[in-house]
């Protein structure tokens, strides 16, 4: 079997266009955002609208739940869909949510986002408290269960500190180093050198704000970063997780940075002069553009293995280690 | 591999002590009710704690899925728990709740109980408008998913249209014919004729007001009644459903019969001089006498075939065709 394309975050605003275009990608498996801010019964709507895409259109897309589930949207022609959150609010202060979202496909949780959590501190606090007493025992029932801990939107100490806690290799879905562009959610090297150190994952994201020169980042400064970081952390540690939030109109950013716990409008990545999603770069629009990423990653003189890893076979190996009991 | 031996209702106050029991009783397989009155947040409380359950107890107790799961426990010697609602109250008024609830391992609704629900209407109403427009809707997404349609506590045109609505066969889980004794829960001639023409399941309660004699029944009657129902209905349509409410307190039947919809005390089949759980007849006392029913079986009459049929080889049958999409 051909080597595995996985992209480990999106958030599409997903439709049958969107599907097919996965499809015409080659796109074997995506991990999509499921949550921002959402309580607890508003995730499971979210599943909802899910359960009727997959009724809608089992043609192109299923619910994956493990590895094998890649193999088989491989062999199918089809993409398995794997849920995340970008936020633990859906598990609201109940640590038997986890399994119960575990059971219903979850399999990647950020402890924070951006702001103070239940669990841990977000990348935007000005003080980070390191994992909270809940968050000790959240990261502790996401190893029994087999969610992954997701730390891309979260700050420093928090994150150094999941690490260490948890038994198992965890993960930062979408961001770039530090190193390559100081933006606050890229992350800096100590924090990637712990990560790898620990057999976790680092997905590289595409999504302007986290780029050299934002919209204007050539391909070729992009698979150099990725060079870097290969020869720093280990190719096998790499993968891509490209932070796609096509067709989502700007009111989505806005719900995404501000949910319901401001008043005033904060701009995250963004300003009050450019508030809205920022514009793809020109060689990567939609999930028909991974072969020319692939083949950026092959003009930089990757090996052919290097190049299967980063594009999916390393998330698979992860993948199989991560979504089940220990 | 020896046949299976499957309770399909129990209402238990559990614990590792029944857990043990149902070991002691050779009990590959056990429908739990979870839900009388509770809404979506409060079923998931109680899908909560049976997660604490299967993970304090691995070796007595495991979730139910599928009939394999059936196999799986008898070839493990543990046993598969089977989750049912006894009233749509959890899906509140929510369609795809019902997916979500398979997902999470629920194999039996039962359409009302005893009230009018959302979804039909219940045996203690004084009129019977038979499947609402939600309720038709709801038989076909059950269908749908493999989620079984219950009518123990359904008024006759309700049941009898569920019946004719479900492209499926469906069960009265827990109940005995009206011929017999003629109680307000037991099902007529014509709804069991009805239910098992279409290759739908009856499985015999023990719970002392739907017993001739009540507590006083004796097993000689009890596998009498069942002779002759396998006569007029056919053997393989046959199962035993207990009905078997061990270790509850007083304040739990209260709580199944009233709920959160009456201020005065309905005492529903019992009185307001004997308002609580009645006793159980002497032969069936908890999970450890189903040798005795199975003696009686033999006693009365059946073919070994036909006996291992009525403890559990006719549910597996039905798990089987029942609990996948169509």
């Amino acid at each position: 079997m051909s080597t595995p394309l996985i992209d480990n975050l999106q958030y599409a605003n997903c439709s049958e266009k969107i599907f097919r275009q996965m499809r015409e990608g080659n796109v074997d498996a995506v991990h999509v955002t499921i949550a921002y801010h959402e309580n607890f019964r508003e995730v499971v709507l979210n599943l909802e609208q899910w359960n009727r895409w997959f009724e809608q259109f089992p043609e192109l897309i299923f619910r994956g739940l493990t590895g094998d589930d890649v193999r088989k949207a491989q062999s199918e022609k089809r993409t398995a869909i794997f849920f995340g959150f970008q936020n633990p609010s859906p598990i609201e202060d109940d640590i038997g949510l986890i399994e119960i979202f575990h059971t219903l496909g979850i399999r990647f949780m950020q402890l924070t986002y951006n702001n103070q959590s239940l669990l841990a501190t977000g990348c935007y606090e000005s003080e980070d408290m390191g994992l909270t007493r809940f968050g000790k025992q959240a990261v502790r029932e996401m190893n029994r269960v087999g969610m992954v801990i997701d730390m891309s939107h979260s700050a420093d100490r928090s994150t150094l500190e999941a690490i260490e806690h948890s038994s198992r290799p965890i993960a930062i879905t979408h961001a770039n180093p530090h190193w390559w562009h100081p933006a606050l959610r890229n992350k800096k090297d100590e924090i990637l050198t712990a990560l790898t150190g620990r057999g976790g994952m680092l997905g590289f994201s595409v999504y302007p704000h986290h780029l050299k020169d934002g919209s204007n980042c050539t391909l070729e400064d992009f698979c150099a970063m990725i060079a870097k970081s290969a020869e720093k952390y280990g190719a096998q540690n790499l993968g891509i997780g490209t932070d796609l939030c096509q067709d989502q109109p700007d009111s989505i950013v806005t719900w995404m940075r501000n949910g319901r716990w401001s008043k005033e409008t904060d701009f995250g990545e963004g300003s009050a002069s450019a508030p809205g999603f920022p514009e793809q770069p020109d060689w990567f629009r939609d999930n028909r553009d991974f072969g020319t990423l692939k083949s950026g990653l092959g003009a930089i003189g990757f090996s052919n293995e290097e190049v299967d890893g980063i594009m999916g076979d390393n998330w698979l190996r992860f993948y199989d280690q991560s979504f089940g009991p220990q």
